[in-house]
């Protein structure tokens, strides 16, 4: 018999539910008998012994449903840490919850900020294994998270769409992609769909390059370009600035983001209009793609395997095409940036695409 | 023989290409002989004589392409009637172009504004046959518009990708739909969607009802409410002022548009979190959708039957399941509103959708 | 206090689901107490008894879901007035439990057969309010039913696949599209997909003229022929036959099914290699498209009303642009075909299609 | 100056078109000069000596295009190697023709079928770079083929459809997958959509085991069961014939094909009513998808870099996340199966899946 607590936590994403239903599946269709108690709204459901028993049933209909049936919410590494409001000390009270229901282990679904509470709580004596979720493909020790391609078919989607419009008016048209630190998502919808130039944050921009690329399709006789940028694309002078420095840049900005900046400044050095589209949260929202349904039904039978087989401490990862256990301290507070020397990177440039760089 | 002009004028939308194709594959397909002149970026290439002759080969494989193969421009129908930078009276160009290429009749693709400027040509004596494109369907004298569905099929799935994201969080999301004076693409993406609340243009809002109508979804057991804003939804208190105070009003606004005010505002009043998304552009690009491609096929066909018959000064439109012939007259300077009574908006209200008011 | 029993019968279709919301929230929004008992797949759980009481919960989240929640079968009319295997005389069965949990009034949801039954219901002295449910869209007494626009984006998205497959190899390509009696949706598939040739039961073809319009395509250069074929496509010859005749020879005929008759045909008379694609079953399946999901609920909102206000016998239609009611027994036994006069099928020839006539 | 002969062969798929435009716009992008011949319908073009110079114009816009611009044929290594009708050496002339048009390099573009015959142009003796084009993903040498995930995503829309109508008729349904010898598409698209039973060329099946499956879901609460079944999917016994007797058997069978079969013999031991559909075609057609677009746009970009670094005899695949260079030799003939023991096999099971073995 083993107890099993589950909970999503961090920005949502497509195939959470998928990579649950994989985990719950494979450990209903064991030997053992399985109890599972599924957190509300993430760790505040652990810490505040929010939870309700999870049946079969819950889980029949979920692996083409997008969001999570345990709800979510973002809690930084550094608020679980702290006492809440009320003077709770929140490890104390998650550890507390895991042993007064008797569990087995932590199923935790999460990013970056998810996976230091959940090596934190590893530390702490606790058995934890968990799932790599998130849209931008940043977390460290894995090859692929799911919701990554959900989103990349999200926005390239997009970016279609501004594709035609684009070139009945003969516009700049920016499309801002979901991505503040790392830039996989931006650079793979930007290829997809064909954008002439991509902003990442890994490669700081120099806003005469982009200029110049915009004013030689002109010449070439192209009626239009498109830019894909990250919500993190960081031009080169202020990427000398320190992290305090530019975060108190941003904050006098008048623009509400990056892309309207370089919205303007393309504007003003071209005398182009240009246009700025934002699709915003709809990139980790809809049904999970079959790419990532099928990945996260993998990634959660094995992590159902690993329970099963005694194996705690470990992020369920895809390493070469295999699906791999990785030890949490080696994931946690990491971040799997793209190079700039990638052959990914190399491939779009000799594709012509400009990163401003 | 025939020889016809065509132009597309105004915002692009889906299904200009379709209904062109339908307009010159009947041509083609009649006992007449044809010749077929595009001109380039709406009433812009006949100011300047900017065509080009266009053969079937121009037409294949473009019922299901977005844009328009013309390119298009916005020319607002005051411009049209100023001279240009150079003192050129474009009334004049285009009327000489149009006799210097001894055509037949302009077959002209556009919205308002377009409508405005082809019954003034119509009115200097130029043969002028009309199809009604716009995503906003609020063009006077059809009960539908091409493009219209193929915007709400985008602004929905936008919808259906936030619904699945809003309860994995339990938020307030707001998604700005397109639609300065009209609501019927925010009613329609918004109903398509199950949207909790919607405000549109038409029918003015009362914040303290939207914030009742959110309070109320939570005292019911609702995680999350869904609003969608068209950019035009205007406060009770704001269609109270005239329309120059309200264009002031808007200058001097901090938010960039009424999506974000309306946030705000919710932000205050409940405390709740609040996200905005705003496909904007991509609700007019893309492949069209099938109701429009068949729906364009059908009007650009009948329009070239009203000019092998010599029939001009017409808009073809559709009126209770029929494709007619509208006199431009009765079409030019008039908008369809969604009437607050209409049974829609009835409907929408027995539903449970809140309109604020 | 109103007691309502509702079911859905027949093929099932998309936005059953929609309507059914529809009808509920409605019912829950207004001031009367109301009990909804849903009755599983279609009028056997009204024979049988099989039903569960529904909540509003139960109609949470499926606006956007394909099929029914209270499942459905295939209950041809004959075989409802038939008694079953173990003597039940049927209607009277359903009469007995509509009283015995004194319903006030039923909702049905269907097509063809279903509303046969309905009529029959009401003349029997059941209080009956219908939905017009099929993906055929013939149902007599209304312009649209819900499903149909769904079918119709499903069945053109897979003319569009074999578009690009067809004009890769150069070759012959059939798409069979449902519809055994009528051509609604096979036509607008075959219009908004670009088919060349689209063959509907309305319309008998005939195979040499079929052959013609192949070759023609080939002489003005064209690699590839697409053809729309409605499963009742019916040759000139056999639309000669008696009724009994032909379903004789259908029920010889070694092709599985009209589609590969046609393309047999013209491989012998043409030389070409022709291929066949049968979507099937998923033309009534997957989450309705927006269109379907406004219709459904505003009819469904409507059906609502009707019963508040005690108005029985009707099914609730769309004619002219409004939502009408319109009385059972002028509905019931009839079908809406495609004239062969109509003006779509007139479009449809003058953009170059053939029907094979 | 380096000039390129470029053909695409065999059964078409989605990105050759992306992988195309790879190509040339890499080579367009570099500071050698180019020119760029396209032979029309696979190898047949370069036998006929059927060809186009290409411009960088007709590579605009294609990315997001299904087919291929040049065209395709399945001419199978058997034919290619012996005299056509007329008594042409079909080796010889493409020999000719390559020389004759003084070429550096072939591009070929294709399956299993078409690297036998591109490894036998290289052993004659001329340069060709290959790149691995099949919705199969049965391509030794490779971990993926660009057209692999756009067929997956269409057989998985297909049966997410089917699971809706499976639902609401509580019927058990069958999906042909395309696959005659290879699974992977089957399993994929099949555990994307949640299939209850996979059928696959590499595990043969005993249908007693499939029926046992069906009874157990039944048994469990199920109302249906949904079946991915590849067209090469084999039972047991037939595993056992020789290939010779298998292919009589197949010949002489009264079903159009295996899931035809699989559905009478389900009929005829469970009384359940079994519906088959057969996509087909679809899976090939279309739009590729946003993963396939990236995929293939960096294949074609490698391929660029292999010929104007003048290393030639190579298919570009990808192996271990990197794009590489292998050698014809060690991918011509030979095929990529799906092993039984395989983790993704494995986990299927443990997701409850039965392969019928």
């Amino acid at each position: 018999m083993k107890r099993i607590g589950m909970l999503t936590s961090g920005g949502d994403c497509q195939a959470l539910n998928a990579a649950m239903r994989g985990v719950v599946k494979t450990m209903k269709n064991s030997k053992e008998e399985v109890e599972i108690y599924g957190f509300l709204d993430g760790y505040r459901g652990l810490i505040y012994s929010n939870y309700r028993m999870l049946q079969s049933s819950d889980f029949s209909g979920i692996l083409t449903k997008g969001g999570t049936i345990l709800g979510t919410s973002r809690t930084p590494f550094k608020t679980i840490t702290e006492p809440d409001e009320n003077g709770l000390d929140k490890v104390k009270a998650m550890k507390q919850n895991y042993y007064k229901l008797n569990l087995d282990c932590l199923v935790i679904l999460g990013g970056n900020g998810t996976h230091k509470t959940a090596n934190l709580l590893r530390e702490e004596g606790l058995n934890v294994v968990t799932l790599p979720k998130t849209i931008d493909n940043d977390l460290y020790g894995t090859d692929m998270t799911f919701g990554f391609q959900s989103a990349v078919d999200i926005a390239t989607d997009c970016i279609d769409c501004i594709h035609t419009t684009a070139d009945s008016h003969g516009r700049v048209f920016i499309v801002e992609v979901m991505g503040h630190k790392v830039g996989w998502l931006t650079l793979n919808a930007g290829m997809a769909s064909g954008a002439d130039i991509i902003l990442i944050p890994e490669i700081p921009y120099d806003i005469d390059k982009v200029v110049d690329a915009i004013e030689n399709r002109k010449k070439n006789g192209s009626r239009f370009t498109i830019l894909a940028v990250a919500e993190g694309a960081i031009s080169k002078q202020d990427a000398k600035l320190s992290k305090k420095e530019y975060k108190k840049k941003l904050e006098n900005r008048k623009y509400p983001s990056v892309a309207y900046e370089v919205a303007e400044q393309i504007k003003e050095k071209t005398g182009e209009e240009v246009r700025v589209t934002v699709p915003g949260h709809t990139q980790r929202g809809g049904s999970p793609c079959p790419y990532d349904r099928v990945f996260a039904s993998r990634l959660g039978s094995e992590a159902a395997k690993l329970i099963l087989d005694g194996e705690y401490g470990f992020m369920v990862g895809y390493k070469n095409r295999e699906i791999v256990k990785v030890p949490l301290e080696e994931v946690a507070g990491k971040l799997k940036y793209v190079s700039p020397d990638a052959s990914i990177v190399k491939e779009a440039k000799m594709l012509g695409i400009s990163f401003g760089d």
